[in-house]
């Protein structure tokens, strides 16, 4: 795939899915399958979960870029500092991939779950859209692989579903789960005993199920009052069925 | 696939994504190439989506079962015969789909998008899983797929996510439009009027995108501003990109 100067390479933003590798999609598959360049996210002196994914798929001699998170844990999310080291790493992972661009090569972006759902793409992808040929290939979310796990649909017939953040306050969690129908919550963590409360207040915490590490080898899925961890794993969503309210 | 009466045949919800083959997932992909039985939902007299999407894949020795939906145009949804009527289709397709089973042999049933999802699969879920084993496989929802045509990520950060019926009435629309930072309207035919006059009571007309067949050949993108058409087709997706809320 490699063309002249003039001819810029494709940037495919691909996702990924949930961790299976065969719920990655065909086209996404073939593109792994025949990446020459590949580019990823990880923290530092991690594998990188998207890397993991397509570890069976990707060719030996593909040219890996590994862009590492800097460690920001000493900075507050809200000093003006952290964006600032976050969009200086931004500007050098796009800087590589504009290079590889320019010299006519594609270069395969792995991402978790659905490119622009959540996704660490959207940084570059604002950065490059716009001069650069960018395709970006949906992906099956984590959260349908979630909803999957506990053997029940989540939408029926008229439903609304609300995708909330743990991070919210208690009291705007409490007034979703109130108004929606079904509900799928993710950013857990040390937000778990908080989102309890939330359904507690409102009457919904009996319906509710946890799910961690969703179609992975590793996936759990119970109740979430029978869940008795005190904080839950990055990769875990609580799923709150919708029942099918029709007009 | 075949078994001894002994051991039933596992009943496959396969999800198709949003419309485009090479967005079936790898699994799904492979279930639907090995196909012995498939079943699919359709409208009578039509092709079927599902069936569509895979007639490519599909080998020409698979048996078809398309499940007809009985014509109900003439009775109101909230006549209890409209109930009545389709609970006895459902209750022949899944007869059928029990008696393979019985027989030894594994079943596909086509979905579109993701079975789980607002789909027709859980009306044949919920009468088999308890007594027949049930695989159902996630997919690309058509909603993903719409959001990435518009070339904006759908979520950043800490945005909520609202998934809309256009059916809610115009007074609900415009609440949920005030209140959430992104959101998907479905369901939009007739709805669409009502739809437009709550975006533009909480001034949001402006942000909204229209798509058209997402994914598929037919596929059309723009604002909803410049969208002249007075109703939408069946398969048409609006929406409203969050902005990235973080904490």
């Amino acid at each position: 795939m490699t063309g002249t100067a003039a001819q810029k390479g494709t940037i495919y933003g691909v996702g990924l899915g949930p961790g299976a590798v065969d719920l990655l999609s065909v086209r996404a598959d073939r593109l792994v399958r025949n990446a020459r360049h590949v580019a990823f996210f990880r923290k530092a002196g991690r594998p990188g979960k998207a890397r993991q994914i397509v570890a069976d798929l990707l060719p030996a001699a593909a040219v890996e870029f590994a862009m590492e998170y800097p460690v920001t844990t000493e900075i507050p999310l809200s000093d003006p500092r952290y964006a600032e080291v976050l969009s200086a790493f931004y500007e050098i992972c796009t800087a590589r991939i504009r290079s590889l661009s320019e010299a006519g090569e594609d270069v395969i972006v792995l991402c978790e779950g659905d490119p622009f759902f959540y996704g660490s793409f959207m940084h570059l992808y604002r950065r490059l859209h716009t001069d650069y040929p960018v395709e970006v290939i949906p992906a099956i979310t984590g959260m349908s692989a979630a909803w999957t796990a506990t053997g029940q649909p989540i939408t029926w017939g008229d439903d609304t579903l609300s995708v909330l953040m743990g991070t919210l306050d208690e009291a705007e969690l409490s007034k979703w789960f109130a108004e929606t129908d079904a509900a799928v919550v993710m950013k857990i963590g040390r937000n778990l005993q908080k989102i309890k409360r939330a359904l507690i207040t409102v009457g919904r915490m009996e319906e509710a199920f946890m799910v961690e590490c969703a179609a992975m080898p590793t996936q759990k899925v119970c109740r979430l009052v029978d869940y008795d961890n005190n904080r839950a794993p990055y990769f875990s969503i609580i799923i709150l069925h919708g029942q099918g309210r029709a007009p």
